[in-house]
């Protein structure tokens, strides 16, 4: 039993599925991978795994655990092997004690990650970070974020100056057979921060159908329905998912809108892509709804 | 023989040493890819190509071809087959017959890809187009503008109101095994047209040292010396070229410099990819140069 549908519990889920063990995955979500996708996009990641052998509870909490078994509902589900990976917490009992500021989602920092007090940093999965998108506090726990915290620290704390503009929580990883990335918030999220939101959802193929080895993936971005400025992107399919993700996080830095995403000239050639590419595709459903919410400044 | 080293040319080339015959390119440039790849990124694929059997005559001009041999330099070359793919220019014919104005780029339009003569659109391959960079008139000749072009041209055409904001020229070509990309402008193009410009150029790997199945890539980035204003990027490797080159693109239409795209969050997981990507890796590289020659605005 796999407890936590984040990254590391599937990945974890799949590698004993390998290894010819019963795997069971249990989420007190409604989805898999839910600081990442949304239900429609945590499906398809379900059949995927269902189709392995690999059970999935959703939605369900576990309410004991002990060696040989967990309970859920009141139901003793018997195990040889608990693996326990729901969720990052950043231990902020150091900094507590050195009276430095914290909030529930780490050390507060500046813009130089700077602590409260003076000349002490954090970075890194510890430390609270703004979103790029609307310099809402968050938690990043990612590499990326980190590497970039941790160069804007060393700066500083060299007493030369760099910023650190905020963070996207741009993310991908392999699960089985599937590549799945995700950048800024997904509908969910957006929902819950008063984002009035608009989507578009393609699935497609990497190549022309006429061309050999194209594989299917499913490409799905959500902006804000008042101003049409991108919010977020979840991406699904066997390859090439980080790199769409990659392309939603530069556009998200630059302020981009749906509009001006939809006229990105991609490179073109039958043998590594298609024309238009399943993501513009995306963004021209997305945009085309805008225009019937009135969104399309 | 192949007489041009375009993506046409090359793939050509490939095809026929795949079948087993003797293959020559001749190319009156200097390198292979001349309007994407400047002479450093040229050699890489032409060693590519010397391995597998190809022979390469650069800065070679035929002076006359007839069915049996071509000429070079007085000296007769005897061949069985010999392909001609030594450019592409748009026939201008119709238009002039009609008495709308034309360049050396081909059918001139403006922003919304109308002719000098009302309600006549021109787009594609015969028609000029602007460079998204500085606007400068040059033509495309890929499918990408092209495309965007058309729609543009049909959306004004049917009476409603778009304007094309200008090219790229952002190519991928698979030539053998290496994934050749580019977009904006090279170092020599560049130079020609009175910029003064810094370069990052780094060889690395698609995935960690550690993780299997990582790739070798090539990237250069190319940027303005005076602004840090990113202007055109070229990329080698056996996968992944496209995207990064994706990137650039979208990079560039967003004004972007150096330090702007140096602090996208890219998506990292091993399985997929490396932190810092190589694309990152050679822009930080450009942006140590740009500092020292005094340029990082």
């Amino acid at each position: 039993m796999v407890i936590g549908a984040g990254a590391t519990g599937l990945e974890a889920a799949v590698a004993l599925n390998r290894k010819g063990l019963e795997v069971t995955i249990v989420e007190v979500g409604k989805n898999l991978l839910p600081r990442a996708l949304d239900p429609d996009m945590s499906e398809i990641l379900e059949e995927h795994l269902r189709k392995k052998g690999i059970k999935i509870l959703l939605d369900k909490k576990i309410e004991r655990v002990d060696e040989k078994s967990a309970i859920i509902k009141g139901r003793e589900i018997p195990n040889d092997i608990i693996i326990v990976s729901c969720g990052v917490r950043p231990n902020l009992r150091l900094a507590k004690m050195a009276g430095i500021e914290t909030s529930e989602y780490g050390i507060a920092t500046d813009e130089r990650m700077e602590t409260s007090m003076k000349d002490v940093y954090a970075c890194g999965d510890c430390a609270q970070v703004s979103s790029l998108i609307d310099k809402r506090p968050f938690s990043a726990y990612l590499a990326t974020p980190a590497y970039e915290q941790g160069k804007v620290a060393a700066i500083n704390a060299c007493g030369g100056e760099a910023r650190y503009e905020g963070a996207l929580a741009t993310f991908v990883s392999l699960i089985g057979d599937l590549e799945i990335a995700s950048v800024g918030f997904n509908k969910a999220q957006a929902e819950s921060y008063g984002y009035e939101v608009v989507e578009g959802r393609v699935k497609g193929l990497t190549k022309p159908k006429w061309f050999p080895g194209g594989k299917e993936i499913t490409s799905k971005i959500i902006a804000d329905a008042r101003t049409g400025k991108i919010l977020g992107a979840q991406e699904m399919g066997e390859e090439g998912t980080g790199w769409r993700i990659n392309i939603i996080s530069l556009a998200i830095k630059a302020g981009f809108s749906l509009k001006d995403l939809s006229r990105v000239e991609f490179a073109y050639s039958p043998a590594t892509s298609h024309i238009p590419d399943v993501l513009l595709t995306a963004t021209d459903l997305a945009l085309r709804k805008l225009k019937h919410a009135g969104g399309d400044k």
